[in-house]
């Protein structure tokens, strides 16, 4: 096996499969980069149990095989060694089977292979349910749901996000039980059917790798897995066995009050009342709306102290006397994951879940169930 | 006690004096940050065992004092609070002895004070023993020293950066027995007589508050402590006892062979020879010069592999067959606190210390001792 490639784009191509890299396994061959060369074109292969990354590397410019080959090189190192290295290109090559040797520039590594027949065989095979969209379509749905999936295994089907298509409609929800986040899509022509829970965590890492929003991905759906084919990327996650809870009927729509404000400032005055509260209390803080249309945000924390913050909303369409207590850290996760400059919170009672909707977050809904304080 | 002072320089007075906040400490009161409003200007002080720290504020277009008095405020608690605010002016204000007030637009806190009596007194008197330089001196001295020391408490003399004075000139070392730093400064007028050794920890906690090159900055040395006196700000700390080794005798004089190299250039070299080596086997390379004026840097880990670096240096004084061995991460530390875009490495033996110098880095010396390696 030997081929010449450019570093900065070799470089590239590890970053993104490095993503899938496993650090602690049962499998020492999966802290390895699987590369293979062949029909002109460079493999890159990483996988630990949850993801597989693949990408593809065939730009004659850019890289020059000379001999076919596989081997599996230890991914940290190897990835360490290109980083390091100034030069324009990288030699790479392997002899006595299991010997890597990398030149570039005044530069010569030799590093021990690992051994490429305990590599498993990952399939990234395509399938007929295939979902298309942008890039820009993808991240916005990541980042505003992937936040409220459960981060505890004991309900292991609330840590991932649920992908359900039917007829033109695309509907993806995450709860963790205590809130939840839906967010769907309308398309033009006709979704295939699709009932899937993907990891979070997967969706996070997809996330840190796709980047150009008005790139096409495409995504194929099997009974076990997802696969994710952006440029020369192919990224590849388990899906979750088991049956996502139903939560149609959780969304309120008949609302007490809808309040509007303005994000950054409700934001603002949200994370300075709950400046004293703590994670494990879920950071509980008390609104109330007043009579007069002001809002009171308040926390008290015995051995610390209280905070009052007041805000005046943008709207209010009910003016009433009403209290609510809920966690601050959910409330501002939903708030966040937000587009809009203007966001609403529609209440339905003191002790029943609320939703949050902004004007330009077309079709996404937060929703969270407030706590029972004395 | 009740004033109302501009937010902005509150919150970065208390960035100063947050350096010396304790956060685990047997005397539960060093958590707080002590705040006094008398004679026109509020005093902010914060202390743990090793440094305390006092910021004056004294401005009338800054700060409003509208009654005198004393409190300790629990600091992390009080900076959030700040940091949080975002209006312009904060009034602050106690009632019922030790409940504070703090006001800003439309939020209102109330934080429990601790309890002032308990408060240590710390005093921040001056010294006749005063050293006067540029802040732009200091830095450069604390930059070029203090990563020399050692991190091991068993000799807690090298922990310190020792600070003599004597006729025109300062010299300052440090050293964990293992490399050493050393750099003076030459006065036109006479240093007073100085044998200190100040925390190397305080010295990069005051590097960090110590910003605007061409201040001057003034250093009281007592016989337990220096003061440093920078604009409003004044910074103790506490000195080490005992005395710091004679290490007069060891940085050599005469030379095997003197070779210079371009910085960033050897730097790559090494960080590249050493990517193979672990911290517990302190990173060791070898270093050989072959007759043909060519440096070869390598290291061999078996497991993982092996790296030789080829570089061409700038110039050798006197080429002969060399080989030596040494720590990568002190030689990186070394020629990282340099400014000089060449180094020189000057050799005295196979196994014998060896120093480095840069042209712009007048007065200063690091010295290295190698390993011994089959």
């Amino acid at each position: 096996m030997k081929f010449v490639i450019n570093r900065d784009l070799l470089l590239l191509n590890l970053t993104y499969v490095s993503r899938a890299l496993s650090t602690k396994t049962p499998m020492p061959v999966l802290t390895g980069i699987k590369i293979e060369a062949y029909e002109n074109s460079v493999f890159l292969t990483a996988s630990n149990n949850e993801i597989s990354i693949q990408t593809i590397i065939k730009d004659k410019r850019q890289v020059r095989i000379e001999e076919n080959g596989i081997v599996v090189v230890p991914g940290k190192y190897f990835i360490e060694i290109i980083r390091k290295i100034e030069a324009r290109e990288v030699d790479f090559s392997t002899f006595e089977e299991n010997i890597v040797k990398i030149l570039a520039d005044r530069s010569n590594f030799t590093l021990n292979a690992l051994e490429k027949d305990n590599y498993p065989l990952i399939s990234f095979a395509d399938s007929e349910t295939v979902v298309h969209m942008d890039v820009g379509n993808l991240k916005s749905i990541i980042r505003k749901t992937t936040f409220a999936t459960s981060l505890s295994e004991t309900r292991v089907i609330l840590t991932g996000v649920s992908f359900v298509a039917d007829d033109r409609k695309l509907e993806v929800i995450a709860t963790d039980s205590f809130r939840l986040a839906k967010k769907y899509l309308i398309n033009d022509v006709e979704f295939p059917k699709i009932n899937a829970v993907i990891p979070s965590k997967s969706l996070d890492e997809l996330n840190r790798i796709i980047d150009e929003n008005e790139t096409p991905i495409e995504i194929h759906f099997s009974p076990s897995k997802a696969l994710f084919k952006y440029k020369n990327i192919l990224f590849q996650t388990r899906l979750i066995d088991g049956s996502f809870p139903n939560t149609s009927n959780l969304i309120p729509v008949d609302f007490l009050t809808s309040i509007k404000f303005n994000k950054n400032e409700i934001i603002a005055a949200i994370e300075r009342a709950s400046l004293f509260t703590s994670l494990d209390s879920f950071c509980i803080i008390k609104f109330t709306l007043n009579s007069d249309k002001t809002i009171e945000i308040a926390s008290t924390t015995n051995e610390i102290g209280a905070v009052k913050e007041e805000v005046i909303p943008l709207a209010c369409s009910n003016v009433l006397h009403f209290q609510i207590a809920f966690s601050s850290k959910y409330i501002l996760d939903a708030i966040k994951s937000m587009d809009s400059t203007e966001i609403t919170i529609h209440f339905t009672g003191e002790i029943k879940p609320f939703i949050i909707t902004g004007d330009y977050d077309v079709n996404l809904t937060q929703l969270i169930l407030p706590v029972r304080v004395s």
